[in-house]
């Protein structure tokens, strides 16, 4: 029997599907399972996608441009110049779900065994797409006591070497939620400059910001036209996920032309999501504001109550819509996967994504998980309730620091 | 400026879409083209595919699994067994095309370095997909002379080396039309056996063999079921390129649950077109029928006309729509860019793949190009009117030899 590749054994499996088999047992044996774990949002698709959809009045469903219809890159030109980006259609290429724009962008900037330096926690599946290149992921670590902020530039400079080729963020991110501030964005936008380095911005979060905090996207700062490139993606923004519709967008023309054969290559993204897509542009502002009055509410009541459990900590995310919390347990992975095999409150109970998984610092990440609060208000007040019953009883029970819980 | 990476500069352009410009400027100039070029077929979507996305009922645009919808994969293991493929659900995994299909095989199979052997002339993208892999793609060289047959099995041995990890096919072949026998299947069964390697059977066109012809899947093989991995898409199928629904079968379980751990980092398929392709399963034989008669016809007129014109050489293909033909031409590069830059006859001219793209031995194909019959009768027989006149003045003109002629 021919075996499998070693790229094909280093491949992680994803940390957030992963719980999936023991979730479905625990279903299947009546229990309600509150999922806190995927950042599926529960927020309907706005009717003039679905519409666009069902108007559809071809006869043939042939390909599309491999950058995408010219129609949607021009349309979608004008959502980034509303949101304050200067682009032209020529700047983007659509891809297949934010997915593949790192995939394309990370094929195009980094050869096998390259370095590319992420901040974690990360989104776990940044490890993939570098696998699947042969490239190093080299981890930053970020604190919970800081909230997740940026680690200091000097910390940064210690970990570059000739290997390094880009730096990737995730603004607002996932899995933490923090939101960077211009300040932030300034000192990544010097640093890349003077090493010579691509800037990755996975922006797919860009409208969730609270607080009235506003989204400053790399695209926006100037002195780094050549090192920005943006990861963007429908998926969150109109509730759209499985539309699997992308971009790619940089002033770098030599990546857009270079991205464009591996887009050519895999032909084209998918028409019938384009055409929804490109209807997704004409959703009025409005939409967003009652998105994120919603949101801001989830929130807020999701946090406090973290916080209100006795030995929890959570920072208060600025954006996104997901946080990483501090548990008093020995190991994340244990207790999730005990939360969805052993325990129930009153059959209920709730299914998180062990924070291991976005930490590739081995070890990082025991006691915390990542929640998404995707739910409405009462079923996260009632999951709040059913995890704060499971850590009274958990039997690996170890207790969050001291200074730690005085962040609260 | 930070700089490309090597995999980028690499990267090959396609040579199916590389002469668009020079057409879009030919068009824009006011003539007409007939696009011989493109594997896009003008026969209608079936309307139970189309319907299914008109009556989409969903309020929220979800994820679907990383595998696909499990209802599609129910649904499509029955298509498969309909077609004399004993597979189950569990065999495979819904793809965003077929192009994602080989990334996904490939990346699970070869690592970088690890040889393919692929008969050439071959799809130009497979190219594309090793070069993302840094897999390195070892031609074989078929030839116009047999049809494009399998070249002898001697032939392959002589190129297995300790690199070698895998053996590629597309069956029915794209460029060159040419169907495989069983008995052809069979020598490869028993040399991918004898070598331990995976043997990948791009299968994409098997609804469409002329003359009678029944295809075989190299499924329905004994005795390479460790082996075999079949790349499969509805793209051609139903007409239905845009959709970018793949699915990649194998009954190797372990090359399943690798693929799978690449299929979870991208998150799934696109959601609206599975719906699509899982009404397309419930498409009638008849739809088939009716579609192999027309192609029939494409095809005889297609051939016949060719090789009517004075030094023109085809080889009837007995499957897929496309057809390698042999020129009296210096370079079908010069040759094809030629037509749409200096050529009209009438106002009209015609767009073909110059088939040095498809030869991965540099300096082949240059007498060649790749004909796509995917145009109405009556517009075939103007294309190969306009061919016609074309090579009449071409000034390139160099004649072919008297022993390929004398095979029409």
């Amino acid at each position: 029997m021919p075996s499998i590749s070693d790229k094909g054994k280093r491949m992680p499996a994803s940390p957030i599907r992963k719980l999936v088999p023991y979730a479905e047992q625990a279903s299947a044996s009546g229990m309600k399972i509150y999922h806190l774990n995927i950042g599926q949002p529960d927020i309907p698709t706005p009717v003039e996608m679905l519409d666009a959809v069902h108007n559809i009045d071809f006869k043939v469903l042939e390909y599309s441009h491999s950058a995408g219809n010219e129609s949607y890159r021009r349309k979608l030109a004008t959502y980034y110049r509303h949101n304050g980006i200067e682009v032209e259609h020529t700047d983007l290429i659509v891809t297949t779900g934010g997915s593949e724009a790192i995939t394309f962008g990370m094929m195009s900037c980094l050869d096998a065994d390259d370095e590319i330096i992420i901040p974690e926690p990360f989104y776990a599946n940044y490890n993939g797409f570098a696998t699947a290149g042969n490239i190093n992921v080299v981890p930053i670590t970020a604190s919970i006591e800081s909230g997740f902020a940026l680690p200091p530039i000097s910390e940064f400079e210690k970990l570059i070497t000739p290997k390094t080729k880009a730096i990737m963020i995730c603004n607002p991110n996932n899995p933490t939620g923090y939101l960077y501030s211009l300040i932030e964005l300034e000192a990544l936008r010097d640093l890349v400059v003077k090493h010579d380095l691509f800037l990755f911005a996975d922006e797919v979060y860009r409208e969730f910001c609270y607080d009235g905090q506003k989204h400053t996207s790399i695209l926006s700062i100037d002195g780094m036209e050549q090192n920005a490139i943006v990861i963007d993606s429908i998926s969150k923004r109109y509730s759209a996920c499985g539309a699997r519709i992308g971009a790619l967008v940089t002033r770098n023309k030599e990546v857009i032309a270079t991205a464009m054969k591996f887009a050519q290559a895999r032909l084209s993204p998918p028409t019938i999501e384009q055409i929804a897509a490109e209807a997704a542009v004409d959703v009025p502002d409005s939409y967003f504001e009652e998105v994120l009055e919603r949101y801001t509410k989830r929130r807020d009541v999701l946090i406090e109550g973290l916080n209100n459990i006795p030995g929890v900590y959570c920072p208060n995310p600025g954006g996104a819509f997901y946080a990483v919390a501090k548990l008093p347990i020995d190991d994340s992975d244990v207790f999730c996967q005990w939360m969805l095999e052993e325990f129930n409150y009153d059959g209920k109970t709730v299914m998180m994504a062990p924070a291991t998984g976005f930490y590739a610092t081995h070890g990082l990440g025991k006691q915390e998980v990542r929640i998404a609060y995707v739910l409405k208000r009462e079923d996260l007040i009632d999951a709040l309730h059913v995890l704060e019953k499971a850590l009274e009883v958990y039997p690996g029970r170890v207790e969050v620091e001291q200074e730690v819980l005085e962040a609260k």
